[in-house]
């Protein structure tokens, strides 16, 4: 077995979840990640865990969900069952065809989420943990060969997070008595928002395989200025490119794309608050270098930021502050590499990825 | 998808365990069943029914068994919690490599069983069915090419189970108000034993898929005379070739067989109930036409007797007569295509494997 293997499945089982003895723990993941579960199987035995593996290929879910009637979805009694009874639910996203379910009515997709949401929120109450295992698959998705693609993702992943955990701390502290945000990169993007009571999260991989970034929720109202996102994105399964957003009092007053432009028609007419942003985020994991249309991925990584529109998380808004609300949640990326600053409260914390807190940041 | 899949999986679905709307289903199998897996799971959508599938690969469930320490083995609530919840039980047998288990501790394997006997206890108080899919692995202990064991597998599987219900149930009717059972094959097998007050059982693929036999118990110690069973079996592992037993007041008083021979004397030695005989059954599915290793297919061969030494099932014992208890149940099969006959109160109803009720039988 590759050893890389080994260590993915030790990260999981001894930092990420922390399985201890009599744990019940399932394990969801396709077969091509065959070795990554029995890998992950093997050290919660070592541990003195019981564990329950479960199939989930897209080629078995779309053939229940192409012959299923949209009436007759309910929501899955064995699969609740099973999650109540665990104390940790480990997610392996994997693939050998990406597309299987390009053809289900989007109808039945929302039927079937909306029916089985109590298992969601049931294991989300659990200790509980989503990763990626490079399959043929996601590589061609990330446009890379699997050899290249494995190497990316567990170069991603196979860190040590207690280390990653104390740098982004950094950041943190940083972020957390501030009032106003400033992104400038080069000379398209220069927007500022207040996050003013509104914590910072550390991501250190706990619940997100690779982690790395530190997030917060920008004020609803407090959004003003442009900015051009320009790393690609995927929404309603189409590329959208060079995404440019103008804000005034938190709303999105302009919009333009370089490509498909009426999706992003689309997601901003979705409800209230898709046209406000939930999220900023700083990418901060440098072992993800490159774009690889994966979010899990491409969100942290390195010296970029992300905005999404959309929902903001709970953990992220201050008890005295607005959380947006939207079925919406669409990050976008902006590459900070050259030519950009972060500044909170008027002062550069980071100079063209480089934070203040790292060896050859510039202040001016 | 092969159609003979498709037509598996409607025998599955539609005749053995009979999927209704709202039930809850589980269909456990190795990945590389994958498209059965989908052709059950489309059916079960077509019918309204909620399907939960669990990946059950022999490298996983090994990985853990090597690594877990056996005091620490204790029954899976997540795979309890599951089965409760279901309605349903599909088992689907099938893997890439049967050996992958094969240096696990027979104590881990014990204990294993053990634990998790709550979870068996449940599901054969549901519908339920075990099957085999051809896989590479299954058919190279068939002796078999893939292909050969394809047409094999789905040759004994997809037919009219209710016209073989109806065929099957003219010697279920000859056996019900039998007394004695004489069994005649060549100069070596001479057995008398008597089925009084047994009930004969049918069996046509609810449970068993494939089905085809038609069995009952021998009363315990009824059983007299000598039998040579002249088809390999598999106990423990290993092949024991050409077994014969001398029973006497029903128990085995001599033994020898031309392999192996010391595998068998520690199956007799098992206890007391593994001297005598616990099932009498004839195979009546004539598209089993050569031997696979499988005790789910050999069984069930077309022109053949079996006797299990060991525990006797609880729905072929009579009211009024003793069950043969024991850990064992070992099923030794006689070829009956020539110079054979099977006797019911001194009439033949079989002669060299055609039966009373059939063209071409001869009575003398």
């Amino acid at each position: 077995m590759d050893p890389r293997i080994e260590d993915h499945a030790e990260v999981i089982v001894d930092h990420s979840v922390g399985v201890r003895p009599d744990d019940e723990v399932i394990v969801s993941g396709h077969p091509v990640a065959e070795d990554l579960v029995a890998a992950i199987v093997r050290l919660c035995g070592k541990r003195g865990a019981n564990v329950t593996t479960t199939l989930r290929t897209s080629q078995v879910s779309a053939a229940y969900k192409r012959a299923i009637d949209v009436d007759d979805i309910s929501l899955s009694e064995v699969s609740l069952a099973m999650v109540e009874a665990a104390d940790v639910y480990i997610g392996i996203s994997a693939d050998t065809n990406t597309h299987e379910s390009g053809d289900i009515d989007p109808d039945k997709n929302a039927a079937m989420a909306q029916a089985n949401k109590p298992i969601q929120e049931t294991y989300l109450n659990k200790r509980w943990v989503g990763t990626q295992y490079p399959a043929p698959g996601n590589a061609q998705d990330a446009e890379m060969s699997t050899a290249t693609y494995e190497s990316f993702v567990w170069g991603a992943i196979n860190k040590d997070w207690a280390a990653v955990r104390e740098h982004q701390q950094q950041l943190v502290d940083l972020l957390n008595p501030a009032e106003e945000v400033r992104i400038v990169s080069g000379d398209t993007t220069d927007i500022r928002m207040s996050i003013a009571g509104n914590p910072a999260q550390n991501d250190y991989a706990e619940r997100n395989l690779p982690g790395g970034e530190v997030f917060t929720a920008p004020v609803p109202n407090s959004v003003n200025g442009e900015v051009v996102f320009d790393k690609p994105l995927m929404a309603q399964g189409r590329e959208i490119q060079d995404v440019r957003l103008r804000f005034e009092g938190g709303e999105v007053i302009e919009h333009a794309a370089a490509k498909n432009e009426e999706v992003l028609a689309a997601v901003l007419d979705t409800d209230a608050g898709a046209r406000r942003l939930g999220e900023l985020g700083i990418g901060m994991n440098r072992d993800i270098d490159q774009f690889s249309y994966n979010m899990l991925f491409d969100e942290k990584m390195g010296d970029t930021v992300h905005m999404a529109l959309g929902r903001a998380y709970e953990d992220t808004v201050g008890e005295d502050n607005k959380q947006n609300e939207s079925a919406v949640h669409m990050d976008m990326i902006v590459d900070m590499s050259d030519q950009s600053r972060i500044e909170v409260d008027g002062e550069v914390i980071q100079r063209n990825g480089r934070f203040q807190f790292e060896a050859g940041f510039e202040a001016n």
